[in-house]
């Protein structure tokens, strides 16, 4: 006889229950999982033992010897990382480390946005964005893109209006380097000039450059915070996309004023500090040549997922080859819902992201699908997208033949 | 030109600044530190080294390859450990891993606990519990204690009180070995009564058993989840006391239904692995060795403060002397309130908590302290103590007179 019924206990909202995990799908395009055979075990493992030798005594106090901002060594490496590749002037009192990328937007959320508020998000943008935003009842305004980005003139006149209506917008959240889902890049003149409309109207720049190292070809432009002579921009960054997302480190860089209000929300009594001594230690020795070997692996998965989208989907698969980062943004023709292939194509065995969970205006992107290739290695790339090729076809009529099999 | 300001854009309730880290004081006797020599230095650098071999690629997925309850490898850990010290048959699928037992706390408070909601708490508690649970609007209620821990018997009247008004309490939060901060443990017949009140009532008990491995002195009772037939109780513990806060690592047990609300709540995409990946390699060949180690060096801190206190404070300070730990209840003539000593004693050095921040009725707890002895050395206690005793004394005339100094 169970007398206790906890059902009966949860304060509303309940939230649902998160389904038994039951492992990976087999042909895996989704999520910002990262390349295994990428990561520096024999590196990682001197750095780590390195580094508990050096200072394993201070993991016996909260925040080691640190304080509530995260370990300094890390927020060292941070703020340097950023001078040497965006120029600006970041301190490490400047700097909160964070359960990765992640916390750093959940907190900005949560300091900034009260129900109503309205925000600015680049049309396509980080799923869990959208949905941390909508779950705060924010009227989230999508500013059209092209194939530099975000569209500044579009920005302009989205600002215009607010500022005739009298409304002030809390910030305006862009990915511009290797945007996700789109993976544009945000070329220098835009970037000014996207500065320069913040401090025209009062609004902060909200920068999310999670994936910029991860770029290959071409220049990378420095960062809006280092562009910011202002130093007004909100940036976040990630350890998950340049060294392994399953160490939960992200970090934020912000005014002074902003991080203590942050530190205070976050009320976490600290990130893991093994975690930040071992990348910080390992990263102080390596950063470049792992950053290089990481790209050329990704370069050659994007190789073979190009060739791969070439053989079964032919023309039916429109995309922008990017200049770097873990997935591609692919058009499919008029007509197609990829909403409605997500569930076929796992019973199939492959999962991929449909289009309108990456948009703000969901349907205007049904004809898109994200596909993260990272993860799979490259046989797997080949036969996922073969499959999947075979399950779009058998469900749409799209793509009509393959290299392979006539349908 | 600032054009950006963002004190006008927080959203309403603005968190308070929290200052910049100032470092530790001198004599360090708050927070729930652990002994800087007791960290296992070089097996924690072996552990680490071998682990990140064997299983690093793994980091390259986010939940490494576990899935969102945490590393398989710690869960079965926690899940082993559980049933062999206290019986019961937790299974990994029933264990959260959380980033230390405070996440735990907040995912309970926040899936049970709405505004005008009962909680029923030991008199003197956590104090980030109670402040939890205050900032969540809840009615608590202060259950009276004696040497034993929690009466029993004056849970019963509350709880017939509460049944006779109708109201059902969300939980009863215990931490039943090594309460904090009265150090009291809970014996097994007040154990069993306390689960036959709980089915009775259809109110949970909620176990915070994050001290308990660190008793050194009789027998420790099985905890009451281990003695709990329905499994209802919940369950959090930590690795910050058995082996490094600043690993940020604790779990919570609860029945699966539960569980899976609280991972949905989460929402953070995981706790670090490699943290995991490493407590778990090491736990699974030092445990014992460890803890016997960490409790001897306790043991002999706590000796140093028991004769401080004795030398510096003689019969003003009563204590019981606790069966394991690493802080102390004090208690000081009538009169005193230790909340007025907290600044004079922080000017001189020396930190420690004031019992009504420590106590659901605040000013029924002022002639109290809590004082942590994990982390100072002996000699930073000693001398700690004797300023303590100096600061005490002119400010209130007690202790009267110490050892060494005729005041």
């Amino acid at each position: 006889m169970t007398m206790i019924d906890f059902a009966s206990l949860y304060a509303a909202p309940t939230p649902a229950p998160t389904p038994s995990w039951a492992g990976f799908p087999r042909y895996n395009f989704v999520g910002g999982h990262n390349d295994p055979q990428a990561i520096p075990v024999d590196e990682l493992a001197a750095a780590a033992s390195r580094v508990i030798h050096e200072r394993g005594r201070t993991l016996a106090t909260y925040h080691s010897d640190s304080g509530p901002l995260g370990d300094l060594s890390l927020r060292r490496f941070v703020a340097d990382r950023l001078r040497s590749r965006s120029g600006g002037s970041v301190t490490p009192d400047e700097v909160l480390i964070t359960a990765g990328s992640w916390q750093g937007i959940q907190l900005i959320a949560e300091l900034l946005v009260a129900p109503g508020d309205t925000v600015l998000v680049e049309q396509h943008s980080f799923q869990h964005v959208i949905n941390l935003l909508r779950g705060r009842q924010a009227e989230i305004i999508g500013i059209p893109m092209d194939n530099g980005g975000m569209r500044i003139d579009a920005l302009a006149t989205v600002l215009e209006d607010l500022r005739r209506r009298g409304v002030s917008a809390k910030f305006v959240y862009t990915i511009p380097t290797l945007q996700n889902p789109t993976t544009t890049v945000l070329e220098l003149p835009r970037r000014r000039e996207l500065l320069a409309l913040s401090a025209a109207h009062g609004v902060p720049v909200f920068e999310d450059e999670c994936y910029a190292d991860l770029i290959w070809e071409g220049e990378r432009p420095p960062a809006l915070l280092g562009l910011d002579e202002e130093r007004k921009v909100l940036h976040i960054g990630s350890f998950s996309k340049c060294l392994a997302p399953a160490l939960r480190l992200g970090y934020l860089v912000a005014p002074s004023e902003v991080v203590q209000r942050l530190v205070t929300l976050k009320g976490d009594a600290g990130i893991g500090v093994l975690e930040q001594m071992v990348t910080a230690e390992y990263f102080s020795r390596h950063y470049q040549t792992h950053v290089d070997r990481l790209r050329n692996g990704l370069r050659l998965k994007l190789q073979v997922l190009v060739s791969a989208l070439n053989e079964h989907f032919g023309t039916s698969a429109e995309f922008q080859v990017p200049r770097g980062g873990m997935f591609l943004w692919v058009r499919l023709p008029e007509g197609v819902d990829t909403r409605t292939l997500v569930a076929p194509a796992g019973e199939a065995g492959v999962a991929f992201d449909d289009g309108p969970s990456w948009s703000v205006d969901g349907d205007g992107a049904r004809r898109y699908l994200r596909l993260c290739f990272a993860l799979p290695n490259e046989s797997d790339i080949y036969d996922g997208i073969a499959r999947l090729a075979e399950v779009f076809h058998r469900e749409t009529g799209i793509p009509p033949r393959s290299a392979n099999i006539e349908r």
